[in-house]
């Protein structure tokens, strides 16, 4: 990608009027734009690290036998009347039709998902499955705000599973937390299983997974030195006491919410009456879990957490490019060629061989705009050609969240570059 | 895949009510299912299938430079309001929200993309753009029909292209229009380029692309000789009469409008305002053109095309897998474990090779249906193991669209899948 052909180029200034540090550096790189409070278009730039973020999620879903389908948002009023929850889910928009007829806009798909499943599930020979979505939810909020952390239209991966009895629910229950973890290691993020309430879904446990960071809304209390942590809302404990699984001092902390599982037990397939035969021929009912990770909330809080007062600062893994060539300015037509056609040849070199590569090609900016042009986009390498490099027959190799900046010979820029992005 | 694990196995019986070959072939195979009139999930191997579609129209839309974006399906009223569509736009969904603010549902996005691009036009550097994406549009249609053709919540491909002038603008549409052809050919289609009326959104010229076929909504005049066609709504001329441009007869047939194409002209630019500075510091106005592809309806039209009275046949190019491999029930224990062996090492071979591959390893399913499902299913090569192959070392090898039936011998299997696959 050439940054002179981009539909939207990074802005100069960040936006005046942000309320978080994602808003403000996904806006000013024009990764997003806001259409209106809460709902987001997903620029060039933002796509390609929205694809890669949805990508791991799937790799690893796929790897513990969860089975990908796509359902609908808008839903039959009839399914939410049948689970109770038409009138009782303050953030569902209900879209009238011209037909007579009312739909819910998805806020989740228990209703849409558990009927579907059910109708394949006859004998427990077909269970357990699992199966999940990655799609787009609606919820009425009163108020959107921490730019793509909450808003009205988001991106969500949900998984269900469908289980014979509750101990087979909670070994899979187990292997998703296991697996979640996997992924938010691979996205860059450090994520604490936190101890939540079922919220308006079940009375039984659930656990949130919470990025740590002062940006979060939630408040957490945890330990110091072990695992344990409990949301706020339902804990007994408060900072300073001692920790009920080590003996270590609680304290206060706040954590963006990127994903929750729940434990559903029979709420939903008993509301639709789905059941199993055993291998005796008698009617069950079926165990069932629900699993969310917020995709576009991901990508927030990545940037929340991987930043420095430049700008962003991507993970390898979800970087919507490994390189970021910047050729400089130069002195007279002959020079300016020179170093042009230079980064071209390297450019077209970097894509023969697969590396995803932006190139900063564009005229009459200084080297100090282009930098910070660099800085701001948060490429996880950068290279630099100039009329002073290309004297030495080498190129300038800077990763982003580093301040060396070694010289390189121009025949081993491939080879460092692959040393780099092996992972 | 397994059959076995598969959450949708295929139905023995077609659903009684549907009303086109579509839905039932599709609904019976378990690629799609039907939540309410013109609503469907997409089951795991209608969702490969869509996929596969997507990303062939991604690949030729980004060879010819443009750039892919996702915008929300919820939109600001303002917006339509400033287009002067929000009141005649008779199929737009209207969302109350409990902020007091309405939304748009979007049946297309000319709303949202004008202001968007418009707001990275300055001068006449930045133009031409062109940018596209793959998402859910919604129309609040009075009666949903056809199966997957005509739908309230569907898959769109909707790209946008800005231009200095017409001039610019109209090669750009002579771009796009032998780009979209490319598209059909490689996903199997044969579409016929149909001047059509501008509908609500422009008085100008606009194309349509339609796959002729009885179970076509549209009525077209067609030339039988050469590429002139009509959508019969603007067409001066009628069956039987002589083709305006090489003198032979004209014919009506009927249609699948699978793509349209528009020129946009000044409509939507001039209500946003987004004009650009040429060279010599004037402001001048941009020109605009729209190109839509239906992509669920795509799968719809190929469905349509490519079926006999067993099923469906998928061209290899969006087939969900490619081969579709059968391990027939033996007599005995013995018998039984060995056949089922034999097709998992080679299942596995497969696999390994990255053949995508499905496997039927049902148990106690008769050859006959397992034949009767793979022809069902309609991938494009049924490989077959049996206590008869295997005495022989071999393996039976039938084409979908073929009835002729090889044995071959099993060290050839891989390289007999990769000769037929190699497209």
């Amino acid at each position: 990608m050439r940054i002179s052909k981009l539909i939207s180029k990074p802005e100069k200034q960040a936006p005046a009027d942000t309320d978080s540090i994602n808003a403000k550096l996904l806006l000013q790189a024009n990764y997003v734009r806001m259409e209106m409070a809460g709902v987001y278009s997903w620029l060039p730039l933002g796509l390609r690290v929205l694809n890669k973020v949805q990508n791991i999620i799937r790799h690893e879903l796929d790897a513990i036998g969860a089975q990908e389908i796509l359902m609908p948002a808008l839903q039959p009023k009839e399914n939410w009347e049948t689970s109770g929850r038409w009138n009782t889910v303050d953030v569902l928009f209900k879209v009238p039709s011209q037909t007579g007829r009312e739909y819910a806009l998805g806020p989740t798909h228990e209703e849409i998902v558990t009927p579907l499943v059910g109708s394949y599930i006859h004998s427990y020979k077909d269970l357990p499955v699992s199966v999940y979505q990655i799609q787009t939810k609606y919820r009425d909020e009163l108020r959107a705000k921490s730019g793509i952390l909450r808003g009205r239209e988001f991106g969500m991966k949900d998984m269900y599973s469908f289980h014979a009895d509750r101990e087979d629910f909670e070994k899979y229950y187990e292997l998703v937390k296991q697996t979640y973890l996997k992924i938010f290691i691979r996205l860059g993020l450090d994520a604490k299983v936190v101890e939540a309430s079922g919220g308006s879904f079940t009375k039984k446990y659930s656990h949130e997974f919470q990025v740590i960071t002062p940006a979060g809304e939630d408040k957490i209390i945890a330990c110091e030195a072990c695992t344990f942590a409990q949301n706020s809302e339902i804990s007994e404990y408060k900072e300073g006491d001692k920790c009920p699984n080590c003996g270590k001092k609680l304290k206060d902390v706040k954590g963006i919410e990127i994903a929750n599982i729940f434990d559903l037990g029979g709420k939903f397939t008993d509301a639709f009456k789905v059941n199993y035969t055993d291998a005796e021929g008698k009617q069950n009912p079926v165990v069932m879990g629900c699993y969310g990770i917020g995709t576009t909330r991901l990508v927030g809080a990545i940037t929340e957490v991987h930043n420095d007062a430049k700008g962003l600062s991507w993970p390898l893994s979800v970087a919507p490019f490994h390189v970021h060539l910047v050729s400089l300015n130069a002195k007279g037509a002959d020079e300016v060629a020179r170093v042009y056609d230079a980064a071209e040849a390297l450019y077209n070199d970097l894509l023969d061989q697969g590396i995803e590569v932006i190139w900063d090609d564009r005229e009459g900016l200084s080297a100090g705009e282009k930098f910070s042009t660099a800085d701001l986009l948060g490429i996880p390498l950068r290279l630099v050609v100039s009329t002073k490099t290309l004297d030495q027959n080498s190129i300038e190799f800077k990763q982003r969240n580093s301040d060396e900046n070694e010289l390189i010979q121009m025949d081993d820029v491939i080879d460092s570059i692959k040393e780099f992005t092996k992972y």
